[in-house]
Formats: structure tokens, sequence, C-alpha cells
């Protein structure tokens, strides 16, 4: 089904693409009146996830304006603490509240039964998404990684330092790592569901990774996202996996050697020269472009925008920003940059 | 009048010790009873950086209760913008607020004249310190890097992403460059100054290094720290300086070249085996050890914290945390960590 002479996902099996395939992490997003429009109608941000006939047309959406290279599933990383039976809401403008878990105890209110009765409608998005997919398009799948979720479901909300849950993952490692073996075996079915509905490639995108140190990141980071890409390609065995811990650019080259992972995403703070030497030779470079340069403009975006796609000319490359593009960017910006990276 | 047998001093020479000096970010500061009572007496918190009898009071608490091998001198990086001219406050729970500037007509209002008038209270605590500093403990004088301090004039508060200050950095270089030049003046005057008046030591933090793509790391991060060492190392040539980017891992190595500077703050996100490999052969490491942890305790407390001391055992090292220490850090913790370091 999956058509492999798509330039994504012919970058993502490490083929050298020029000009680079190109997409933009939340793409499908508030800097789109389209976008805003469908969301208006559809209430709150998870009853948009659970809607399969309203999330596929905005997936769709950015395509349609930017014929970029890759659309990505629309939904939310929250949606697995949610089908573990998690309270999850969205409040207006103030981002995600959850009930927090913060010991063994909580532990025992999760649940990976039914699980996929909770994420049918996203399923159900990814199968509306395959069907129309225009020809050359690739279609991603994601989740979440089990470090960065449970961030949110210990916390109960976003946090700058997460005290609680760098508390119990530093001070009691042994405790949480049952939180993350339950995140590994819910993120791992769900992403198995997504292939088997059309996914043709997957992100796991660890936002928060940056925020632990070495020994932490190595167990609570690194291992999960291999164990995931493990079980899924135990399943599918061709699927490519894009591993995105944010922050953590050090110890990227070595996750970018397991051989489970075929793409890896830098933020905007990761030197594309340096990706280009300790990255692209074990896994395709994926991101970079910083998300305010986009939103700011002026003459740097097409000098900055060169610089990445001549940096990581010479290996597989996927261009796409350093994080998710922001609400206040004006759409002109986002035609300048594709033109510039596609000449 | 230094005395150069001081532990701190020789580790941040290039000597290497056993066990390595200690002291903590923040080590005067909320978590400490006799803080808090100081604290509450001064008012507000600009208040109590401007009374050099008080600063200098909680200067040297730490060090009766824990016997650091040094101090650092109690103000805050933000008396530099105040200085200059920017209105500056401090809501009680709420941090700074700064009325911002945003562009060149904002730095119209700024003035580099008279800055030590304002700054003048800073040079008398750490004078009041030198004076009773107790044999062994080196006093250390410090300012915010430039980048770090500009992120406050810009946005006006603290940020999560900076979207203004890195919106005009990436976006209008040059221009942003006139606020990075004042800075840059300003601090080296301040930190002359600060030697002048018994500072052994010097750091500079950048506490947001880590949100600057590489072009602008070097040029609004790296470029402006050594500038400001170079003109400070001009008047005071045997000065040590000590750089802490905060979250710029990958570009520390460079840094540490630089031979202005003598001392690297690593973050807790920085693997210290990475440290010992590609800093410490060109500075003297220093921090690392997470404030989380710290508050957070249990068994691992004491396993990270030979963790650290072995991985730098082979070169110079002054142990300390990543970030700053936490106000519900439970004092024994602090014992515990010492205990743990200095065997």
């Amino acid at each position: 089904m999956t058509d492999i002479s798509k330039p994504f996902l012919r970058a993502l099996r490490g083929e050298r693409i020029d000009p680079p395939p190109v997409w933009l992490m939340r793409q499908a997003g508030r800097y789109l009146p389209e976008y805003r429009a469908v969301r208006e109608q559809a209430g709150g941000f998870l009853n948009l996830c659970y809607d399969p006939v309203k999330a596929a047309e905005v997936t769709l959406q950015p395509l349609r304006r930017f014929g970029f290279d890759a659309a990505i599933l629309f939904s939310d990383i929250l949606v697995i603490p949610h089908a573990m039976g998690q309270d999850v809401r969205f409040e207006a403008g103030e981002g995600p509240r959850l009930k927090p878990i913060r010991d063994a105890g909580g532990l025992a209110g999760l649940s990976l039964n039914g699980i996929h009765d909770s994420l049918d409608p996203i399923y159900g998005t990814v199968e509306r998404v395959a069907e129309v997919l225009p020809d050359g398009t690739a279609l991603i799948g994601f989740a979440g990684a089990p470090w960065t979720v449970a961030t949110y479901m210990v916390e109960g909300c976003g946090s700058r330092d997460y005290p609680n849950a760098k508390g119990w993952a530093l001070g009691d490692p042994d405790g949480f790592q049952e939180l993350i073996d339950l995140l590994v075996q819910a993120t791992s079915a769900y992403l198995i569901r997504q292939v088997e509905a059309g996914a043709e490639a997957l992100q796991l995108f660890d936002t928060w990774a940056g925020v632990l140190p070495k020994h932490a990141f190595e167990r609570f980071s690194a291992q999960p996202i291999i164990e995931i890409a493990k079980r899924v390609k135990a399943v599918h065995t061709h699927i490519p996996i894009i591993a995105f811990p944010r922050g953590a650019a050090i110890y990227l080259p070595e996750l970018a050697r397991a051989p489970e992972i075929d793409g890896i995403g830098i933020d905007y703070a990761t030197d594309p020269d340096w990706a280009a030497r300790e990255i692209q030779p074990y896994a395709t470079v994926q991101g970079n472009f910083d998300p305010i340069l986009l939103m700011a403009g002026g003459e740097e975006l097409e000098r900055r925008t060169r610089s990445i796609v001549n940096a990581l000319s010479g290996g597989p490359h996927i261009f796409n920003l350093g994080h998710g593009i922001l609400p206040k960017t004006p759409i002109e910006h986002v035609e300048r940059l594709l033109k510039a990276v596609r000449g």
C-alpha cells in the first residue's frame, strides 16, 4: 500500500534528496484561519482529536495550502493517559489539566484494558486521511514518548522544571519505571494500530527529554523510545521511526545508532553542521529551523533556510522546524520558507 | 590580597583537588530559615540586593552552616538593566517585571552614565564579605551574561520561549547587537569594580543560552561572554572567570578553549563523562548535580554524587549543582550531599 517513491519516505530510508522533503511540526494549527474555524465548531480540543471527520480535515488543510511532503495525524500526546483512565481536560487558553499521579497508588488507577476503545476515533482519522492523501505525500502517525507523557501525568499540567516527575524519576527510579513500562506498552499498541490504519512513518515526540541527567535520559527517554520502536517493528518490520528528544543534543548520536531508529529530530538549538557529522551517518536528520525566526521573518528567514539546507545536504535530510510552528506566524512567511527550501 | 592556596581558586587555576571544592548555586536562598528571616525584614527583593549589611549577611549564612569552599555575592542579574535606567520591579511570588524594550527606540532610554551610583551598594556588599571571609573560602562575584539579561529586558518578565527577544535577535541581529553591546560595556565595568571590591573569581550566568540556534549562540552568548572576560582581564589579569551557558552543551567545548575562560559550568542535563573528555582538558568543570534530586533525596543522592565526583576526578573540578538550589530543599539533604562529596 505504501508508495516508497514518496520523497519523505525515501529520505527516511537514507536517501539524499535535493531539495529535501519538507513538513512543519504543528503544521495543522492555529496559524491557519481554516484550522481555527474547524476548532471553533468542534468545541473543546479533545473533542477535535476524537472527531475523525474534523481531525482528518485539519490534518489535510496544510497540504492543500502548502503541498507539504508529509501530513501528520492531528491528535494530542495526552490521548494515551486519557485512554488509560486518567482524567484529562483542556481548559481554554490554559493548556492541559490532568488529575496528577504521584506514586504507586496513583498507578493502580491506570489500565491498559480497553485503551483501543478510547483511541478508536484516532485510528479513524488515520484511515480517512490515508484514503485521500495526495500522491507523493506521506502520512506520519505519532505519539508522545513515555518520559514526556509521564511529565504531564505526574505534574498534572505543563511545567518548567518538572519537580514532581523528575523528583520521582531521580529519587525513586525503580518506582517510576513502572509508569514508564505502562506507557511503553500502551504507546506500542497505539502506534501498531496507527500503522494498520494507514500511517507510513511514525514520530515519537520527547519534548521534555532535555531536562534529564544522562543516566535518567538513557533509562527514561532513550530506552523506552527504542523499546517502543522494537515492539512496533516486530509487527511492522519496515515502518520508519523518527525520534525527537528535544534539548538532548549530546545524547542524540548514540540514539541515532540504534538500528530501530531511522530518523532523528533536532531542535533549533542543535547545530546543523554538528548534526551532519554526528547524526547523519546513522540516521536521517529532520528539523532545526527556529519557529521564532519563521514568525519574525526578515531577510534572515531565507539566509538561515539556505544555511540549514547546505549544512545537511551531504546526507539524508527532511526540512522541518526545531519546534512547533507558533500561532502568530504569518502565512506568507511559511510560503517564503517553502520557496527558500524548494528554490 | 587573594590567597591562592584556597582550594576553589586552585581548582580554577587547573589543579585537580581531591575531594573537589564545593559550593551550590543559590546557596544563599529561601531553603534557609535564616535567609527567609532577613529577606522578610528587608522588604522587597531589590531592597535586599541594595542593602550591603543584609546582603553581606545572607551571603555569609550558608558558609556558617555548611563551610562551603566559596561564597557568592548575593545580588541579582537585573541590577544591570536597573542601573542603566530600565524600570525593574520584583512582585512578591511573581518574579521580575520590567518595562519591556523592544526596539532601537527603547534602547535610547538606557544609559551607561552613572551606573556605578546605582551599583555602589553591591560593591559595598562585596567589600563587607571580603573583610570577614573565613580562611580558605573564596569570594565569587557575578553578573548575568548579556543574552540572558537581554531576554528579561525585552520580554519584561521571565518567559519560556522568549518570542520577543529571540524574534529580535534572529530577525534583526544587527539591531539587537546594539543592546548586547551596551550590556557588554555595563557588565564589564560592573565586574571590574567587583574585583576591586574584593571578588576573587567571577561567574557569568547565561541561564537562557540554550534557546539559541548555533549562529545566534556564538554571536549573542559566547562572543559577549568572551569580550567581557577580555575587558575584565585587561584590568585584572589573573582573575579567574567561569562561564555558565545553561542548556548549551554541544557548544561548551569551543567556549572552554577561549583562553579568557577558566571554568565552565555544566547543567544537570550535561553528561559529566562527556564533560571530562570534551571540556576538562581546556577548563575547570563545575556543576551538574540535579537540584531536583537534592530536593527529593533517597539513596540516589549519594550514588549520583559519587558518580559525578568519579567522572570528573581526572581533572580540575568544582562540585556544584546543575542549576540553583530549590526553595523546598531540606537542609539535611545539603548536609548529606556535602558528606558524600567530602567523604
